[in-house]
């Protein structure tokens, strides 16, 4: 755990150089704006510990798969997200010296992330082996507003000389990812041009030998201005051209206590976006149209977008500036992450912040990410999340009859860019099959938020279908059981693999299929022919399909323990020995100090399972029955998924169990910031970002859909002195304070709304605020 | 299939050249002596389709572990048996034509491996593009008596024209392996030096990033002679030296119809063998001594001493001449492969004739091998293969130290080169962990086999000790059952991964226990003091760890079916669809077919699992209890195993399921002879050839030892007219031949000895033989 960052409630700051940390303090201070994004690299250059990271969004690279030993149905490679040109360059020369922190004595030293307007400050002043003295001050962002560009001032002050500096002004596209086999570079170059401060640089991806996956061009571009004194000055400009690399160059004198500014402004434009014939041309004519707006106007805009964002997202946190800080982070970087405009996107494991997982898709967007978005922001960025599988189908019903399954089946992938499975242990590429559920439970979590039934007919029933019918093939009828059971599956917990009936996966089958069941029938009311033509999809007879379904539904088999009445994660697990997550208290985590095979038949969880299912389906079980589920399973937990602690705060405040929902809570919101588990080097966590924020809104503050209405069931942690968030509802838009055993919900935009505290109806009229004391 | 092989009793035969099958048939051609070995490659370069590999014994690369997702407990490396000098290169150029058969034209061909002699033979005439054509004849093998040579006479007769020809016979290290890493090259160049028709090459193998595996030295040299009509006639020889390369290049004037040879005496001497600084000093002083002793004379020394081996190994069967070539190409590669001169070396699973699976040690040699050598060789050979493993037996206790075990326990590698782990599926690293019990159950076969329970004391006891305490650990009390269980296993059918109770493992886990405590009471009776020294190996307080043991012994879980009254391969195995092979008839082999999931949820077996425990302890079980297993089981078994069919011709033979044993015969008989499997390429299948040998002698022949006597209980198969078999036991060996109903024993060397004919004794006379008819 590291503690280097300055607690503030809304600034990520870096108070002095941490040369030693710099890699984790470059994750934290990374930019995006959903289309593209970086980690905080200095501008100049740097030789001592650093990761190199530009990211354009949806352009990726299948990188061959590698293994051990084949499988059959593996797949034949791993897309990733791919480090892009790196656009930020700008170097300097003084009288012979190149500015390098790693290399030059640092006096003062501040890195700022500036969460209410997303730019990345640095002040520092340095010395070079030559005594010389100077400041740098630099600012970046990635525009909201023109969200294909980004800029950046860059100034240096000399402090005690005056003399000369060359400056080079870059656009490097000779990058490789850390990750790549064999140390492959991915990018090949198409053109490169250079003029008068300015440079463009198309490169394309590499074809791979997969015929069916498309390469992408980026063309990347920059403009700059040269400012002395607040004056812009002309400099005679020198173009290098290198091998993906195009750059200026020119010379300026300094004066002592002059600042001299470089105001430099980029744009990538990918072939996703744009033909590649006008790559070229609308690059240039983008980086002019942001060059002519200027550093200030579109710094402007920048603040006032996302203070827009900040409006229906905020959550504040009394009397705990560094749980303020988290929550704001986490808020922060899923907004930059994804913001919903384009259902092409998705969420990757490290958003723009790092390479690590490929920068592809997993259930943690349905599971974990889907609620933040649905709460936090227009509804179109959730429905986007959702048309992304929609979109997918086709390759999901192709995966699932790679594995033998028929008749428009479908497996969606664990992860995923395109649609096509990429990961590659059987045990999870396989068997990990719960994925699919939470993507069918993704649909009515959206539906019964948002109240948008008419998605079901337009898109959600195509993709249900195709997961039920995957379902009935999977399971089959144990003659010793008389029951229906579900063989060799993954759950959650990915410290069991390969085992039967795990009893979360068996729970969201049977509820798939009755969901699906359920909005047939409706549809079937509504709309007959949509219905025929879903339904219609394969020749397989409607009733008997759906007989068997009902069937399935009727017979499926649950593991339960009789004595302790609690639902069994799997088969066997009563086996085990059940130790608590006390008695090995110095033997973790014990995915570094255990061997897999030992950790496979321990007891012990790495995330929720049993308690994820009772927190998806939480109106079909009592309290009781999830407390004493709760009073088993949490002590044989070890939380060494990022996911996991949200789930544990959520079900801890449901039961009343405070104290441990707040150390669950703690144990998330920070785990980035204090780097807890030794790995924010490799990029954020940002999709358990999302797990943090359900931590507080649905954790303490209880918020519940029931019936068509919000609802709150808050409890305020004692570490606290009050909390409030923000929540968009079908319209409106609510901010809702707790402090005390007084929750106060503001109407702040919307008619008047009823919601539900504690199960009592509280009625707020448009534009006033209500409170209740509970 | 292929069917291009020659039907012949004692020759693999080529009849015609078939480059398509090439690397078949330099597979099938491949010569051995134990210490060295090589594909049968032509002398003289070729262009088309070939994999070149000459292998010393024992001299192995660690190349670095590649896996997908590394996983606590994985292995750094896997050793490789690599790919070693090139020693058989002669190549011919002809007036500027290089002598090529993938670009001359191929009027006639046979290629011959005689398995009398172990002698590899080619007759052929080709035509060069010049319409020039000769007849090459060459004759290779690798010296039984001087195990350290190989030699090669090579001859051409030019059949329509007279000229020169230019010869360059060569030694060629700049070899590499098929599967090594990104490529790599596994050798350095250490010196090298050339003479009048001799040539020198020491290579080392490269210093891995291993600190604590050693590289190996090996020095190969060459000396030869060149023969015009008969006469030794002197040419000037022109050295060659290129980086891991030296030869010589003469010119020699050839004329119409006169024969010029090429007598090739080559040597491969090890660092493993000899010390580093003698290596070179040794290569040559060995080169000269073979040369010296000369061609015919070393043939003569290879005759006899390949007869010397028949004399105790071979197995005839009447009327049917694919039968019987099949069962002496089985015996011949075992017998070339691994002599048991050397406890240091094993049996890889392609012994030397390919790379595939690195050449290393699995649990086939206790399981399947041992038996072989045990019947068919000096004691001192299964001995040996023993003090293998009680020489692996600290490195045993690391690797089980390295997954979480201690006090001694000892989890053998599930292959291995050095005794440390090489092996990278978690499911078979860390669970496939019956092949410690395979290693204690060798002990005790080897001992009921030869009556040297000396062994016990000396070696054998260490061994059960360390494996007894690792089931000991490996077993947990299952609070639900009130039983011990095992969980977390891979029986020998790796389509299943990953179980609870696999009904073999915990029964060999059993019975090792029981058999380890046995035998310490025995040795306690007899020699106290090594008693001692054994189990003073830790400070565990004997009495305890024991009583633990007897607990074990007494409340292990076994899974059974009430129903069927049958043993459960393991837990849950009653919830699969229970189909049988026939069902699947179109989508077999299904480890091509299907995929790993479908593959693993089935209920189709690999290879033999129960049944294989029923094999081992068929004294424990009675014929009906068999009977019934075999019933269950064999239907759903789909070999995809080449070591699965002799246990099911084992077991049916004794059922009286004559048409079941010799279809499963057939099976796996000729393998490589007839490329079933499509493999045959990458090497042969050496160690599921002990399995064939089982398949006649345990299974046709009924061979067993019961109550220190050998005992038959043969059936003839109807295709056959009669078959004999050869066996040693106990200072006597026997000719067993069977035809009809009757079985004659010819005791040919030892004294007076009582057999078991059907449970009945047999006396049969020194040199004498009786004819039973049962």
């Amino acid at each position: 755990m590291k503690n280097y960052i300055t607690h503030d409630e809304w600034c990520i700051v870096e108070n002095g150089f941490h040369p030693e940390h710099n890699e984790i303090t470059e994750s934290l201070m990374s930019l995006g704006n959903g289309r593209m994004g970086g980690r905080g690299n200095f501008e100049e250059k740097y030789s001592g510990k650093t990761l190199q990271g530009n990211y354009v969004a949806g352009v990726w690279f299948p990188d061959k798969t590698r293994v051990g030993w084949w499988k059959n149905g593996y797949p034949n490679y791993f897309a990733k997200v791919i480090n892009a040109c790196n656009w930020t360059g700008i170097d300097v020369e003084i009288e012979g010296e190149i500015i390098d922190l790693n290399t030059a004595k640092v006096h003062e030293f501040t890195r700022t992330l500036d969460m209410r307007t997303g730019v990345l400050e640095r002040n520092c002043t340095i010395e070079l082996s030559s005594g010389k003295t100077l400041k740098i001050h630099s600012q970046r962002f990635l525009s909201l507003v023109d969200d294909e560009s980004g800029v950046i001032k860059y100034s240096i002050t000399p402090l005690n000389f005056l003399g000369s500096a060359k400056v080079t002004v870059s656009l490097d596209g000779d990058v490789s990812n850390k990750d790549s086999n064999h140390g492959e570079k991915f990018w090949n170059e198409i053109s490169k041009e250079t003029g008068h401060g300015e440079g463009y640089l198309t490169l394309e991806t590499k074809k791979s030998v997969w015929e069916t996956v498309p390469t992408f061009q980026v063309c990347t571009g920059m403009k700059f201005d040269v400012y002395q004194a607040g004056e812009k000055i002309d400099c005679q400009t020198f173009p290098i051209k290198k091998e993906k690399y195009v750059a200026n160059e020119f010379k300026i004198n300094l004066e002592e206590g002059q600042e001299v500014s470089i105001i430099k402004f980029a744009a990538n434009l990918s072939s996703e976006n744009h033909s590649i014939a006008a790559l070229g041309e609308n690059t240039k004519a983008y980086v002019e149209k942001v060059a002519k707006k200027g550093f200030d106007a579109m710094l402007a805009e920048q603040k006032a977008a996302w203070a827009k964002k900040w409006e229906g997202n905020d959550i504040q946190i009394e009397g705990d500036v560094a749980a303020q800080q988290a929550i704001r982070f986490n808020i922060f970087q899923l907004q930059q992450t994804y913001t919903g405009e384009d259902a092409r996107l998705n969420i990757g494991p490290k958003g723009f912040t790092g390479e690590k997982y490929g920068g592809v898709t997993y259930w943690d967007t349905e599971a974990y990410c889907l609620p933040f978005y649905l709460s936090t922001s227009e509804q179109k960025v959730a429905r986007n999340l959702l048309v992304y599988r929609h979109n997918h189908l086709q390759k999901a019903i192709e995966n699932a009859e790679k594995l033998g399954f028929f008749g428009g089946a479908a497996l969606y992938p664990m992860v995923t860019m395109n649609g096509e499975e990429c990961h590659n242990e059987w045990e999870i590429t396989f068997e990990e099959i719960h994925r699919n559920g939470a993507i069918a439970y993704a649909i009515f979590d959206y539906i019964r938020y948002t109240g948008d039934s008419q998605y079901l007919a337009e898109y959600g029933l195509e993709v249900l279908t195709g997961i039920s019918r995957f379902w009935a093939q999977r399971v089959n009828w144990s003659a010793d059981k008389a029951k229906y059971v579900m063989l060799g599956v993954t759950g959650p917990n990915e410290y069991e693999n390969n085992v039967n009936n795990n009893w979360y996966t068996n729970y969201l089958a049977v509820w798939c299929l009755k969901y699906t069941l359920e909005s047939f029938e409706s549809l079937k009311a509504q709309d007959q022919s949509r219905f025929d033509e879903i339904i219609g999809i394969t020749s397989l007879d409607y009733s008997a399909e759906t007989q068997k379904w009902q069937h399935i539904i009727e017979n499926m088999y649950f593991p339960y323990d009789e004595t302790r009445k609690v639902f069994l994660q799997q088969d066997g697990f009563l086996d085990k020995e059940l130790l608590t997550v006390e008695d090995i208290a110095s033997q973790r985590p014990i995915n570094q100090k255990w061997s897999w095979d030992r950790i496979l038949r321990s007891c012990f969880i790495k995330q929720a399972d049993v308690l994820q299912g009772m927190y998806f389906f939480e109106e079909d079980f009592t309290v009781e029955e999830l407390r004493r589920n709760f009073d088993f399973y949490e002590p044989m937990t070890v939380h060494e998924s990022s996911l996991s602690p949200c789930v544990h705060v959520i079900q801890a405040a449901k039961l009343g169990i405070k104290e441990k929902a707040y150390e669950m809570y703690v144990r998330t919101a920070r785990l980035d910031l204090d780097d807890y588990n030794n790995d924010t080097e490799d990029g954020l966590h940002i999709t358990s970002m999302a797990g943090t924020w359900m931590s507080v809104v649905k954790g303490f503050g209880g918020l519940r859909v029931k019936n068509d209405k919000l609802s709150f069931e808050p409890f305020l942690p004692e570490q606290w002195q009050g909390f409030s968030f923000r929540t968009g509802f079908r319209g409106n838009s609510l901010n809702i304070s707790i402090k005390g055993n007084t929750i106060e919900i503001e109407n702040i935009f919307g008619n008047e709304i009823s919601v539900l505290v504690y199960g009592k109806e509280v009625v707020v009229a448009k534009n006033s605020s209500t409170s209740v004391t509970y």
